[in-house]
């Protein structure tokens, strides 16, 4: 394969409150600078560079969200941002994309990859996604990456790996078993002592004709009126229609053709405020400064702090918080509490929209 | 006692930090919507409306700030704004409003106090000034209000009343038997025990000859020098040279005829963030907030929030911390240690010198 035939589809339509009050209605956590100094977007792209370039990456967001992606990629084509009408889940995203990158290059290998996951070092990861394009073309696979766990995860799926189908350099392919939803505490221990369970990453790696196969074998109600529509043309009328349904589920939970690949660099999809420690390396006293403020802290441990701009965020003897400053709000709550954000936020939904 | 007689000055040009960072260099705390939603120098000038008309309100101040107080005073005439070229506390600045409102008024009367201050109700404190207006008169007397105590504060000077003198209405003017300075726990308790002591809250009223006869008297290094000035004719010069004295020193101290009149409606100098739930009534649970934001207060309790305009503070599980954002800065402290505010303060000279 040479490399003129890599594509990418950068999966950017999410929203969420889990970051709020960072992350807003009208900024979703992939434009956010969360464990690097430029928004997750970015480094998204940046962390493909040198293997897939900008002409070759496709972006799927919201109408809403295409202008926030251009300013986050300014040198990003135009014509590569595909815009859904509605949100449906990951399968008609990654149909719509497929099928655009069918009319581009029919031979070509594509990675699908969410614009909100941080992943390092960016060389290792390459060289994982270069592996799964060989085990993507020895034989029409679907290629998933699955991270080894380090610790009995509960808030992640899984993959059961089975017998080993090939080596790709230091990479080895496996029959993908089974997946596994977010398992309770002992059966995530269970999987993380047996050694053949990984976390489910969302990364997936295919030829354009395998995964366009197997949408029209497994997800006809998907493929078809898309493939009727044609591109950006009564999208949005077929759109809204489509079932919700999450690629893996669509696709990958049916298929017989599908390997993954175990990966060990740092992957972290940064699921909420309490998650930045695992991407933001701690201070000394443990606190994690990230965002781009400036801390002054005086005798304070163990916080999360998340300012942006040339701000400055003083903390004076105070222990485990969570303390974000993003536009008009500030949020201040005990480290273990932060899952109550989303309470925050359904309470703005009836007293205060605006900060939503 | 004609109501045309009344002048007041408003000493404005103090600098502060405790109150970081929402006070900064460029902005002190008399400027801040401490106890009201205007901010306290606009407040203390509403709390003179109906006795004092602003054409006989002048405001000392300095240069850097004037432009501020105006902002604040719209409606304030410019040449009543009088600038310091530099503070010299406030011998110095009683002095020259002193000079000035016996250049428009020889035979008038004047209140001197604090731009920031909380006083309530604004009817008994117009009463008490009356009052003392009627006792500053009745033989030339130095008249100062004395705050009931409520506590034995360690924080207030104190003022030691003495026989009664007359009677004003309501009001009972003493003879001051002497003024003494902040005092330890023992000494406060002792203070508030005896009934006898009263809380200087640094407002005096006075015959506008009376004040200039005993800066003569016992202040002529400060008087003198203003005298040969002239309004606003090479003050730049004798400024400096001054010495920077309290008047309770340079006068108050060394004078005879002084009276106090106590007074038991509330005052309070809001020394600093901790101050601020004696001004700003708590709700249910013991929260403060201030200075306009809107809270969303989640199983949080005896917090105080203060931030500005329209903004949004949330607070998940929180307990007794100081939460204030203003402009790019945000601080987080337990009430306890609100204090060392002034550490971070110290330390932003070396480090940080844009947030002071």
């Amino acid at each position: 394969m040479t490399s003129t035939d890599y594509y990418a589809v950068i999966m950017a339509g999410g929203s969420g409150t889990r970051f709020w009050p960072a992350s807003r209605k009208a900024r979703p956590k992939q434009f956010l600078p969360i464990g690097s100094e430029v928004p997750m977007i970015t480094a998204t792209c940046q962390r493909l560079d040198g293997l897939i370039p900008l002409e070759r990456i496709l972006v799927v967001t919201s109408g809403d969200l295409a202008a926030q992606v251009l300013e986050c990629l300014p040198d990003l084509p135009k014509e590569n941002v595909l815009v859904e009408p509605v949100g449906r889940n990951t399968a008609p995203c990654v149909a719509l994309a497929a099928l655009e990158i069918e009319r581009r290059s029919p031979d070509s290998v594509h990675v699908v990859l969410p614009a909100d996951h941080v992943i390092q070092p960016k060389s290792e990861f390459q060289a994982s996604l270069r592996a799964a394009a060989a085990e993507a073309q020895r034989a029409e696979r679907l290629v998933t990456l699955g991270v080894q766990p380090t610790f009995p995860a509960t808030g992640y799926g899984y993959i059961q790996s089975g017998a080993k189908v090939a080596e790709h350099g230091e990479f080895h392919a496996h029959q993908v078993e089974s997946f596994e939803e977010k398992p309770l505490q002992q059966r995530a221990e269970q999987f993380l002592a047996s050694g053949d369970y990984f976390w489910n990453a969302g990364i997936f790696v295919w030829k354009t004709s395998t995964v366009l196969a197997a949408l029209a074998k497994f997800a006809p109600g998907i493929l078809t009126p898309l493939q009727q529509a044609g591109r950006a043309t009564g999208l949005e009328e077929i759109y809204p229609k489509l079932p919700a349904t999450p690629v893996d589920i669509a696709v990958m939970e049916q298929a017989d053709n599908r390997s993954v690949i175990p990966i060990s660099y740092r992957w972290d999809d940064v699921g909420s405020w309490t998650s930045l420690p695992e991407v933001c390396p701690p201070d000394e006293n443990g606190n994690c400064v990230t965002g781009g403020t400036t801390a002054l802290l005086e005798d304070s441990s163990g916080n999360i702090v998340f300012g942006e701009g040339d701000t400055l965020t003083a903390l004076i003897g105070v222990q485990d918080l969570v303390i974000v400053r993003s536009g008009d709000a500030v949020l201040v709550c005990p480290r273990d509490r932060a899952q109550e954000v989303k309470r925050v936020v359904e309470r703005l939904g009836i007293e205060g929209a605006q900060f939503l």
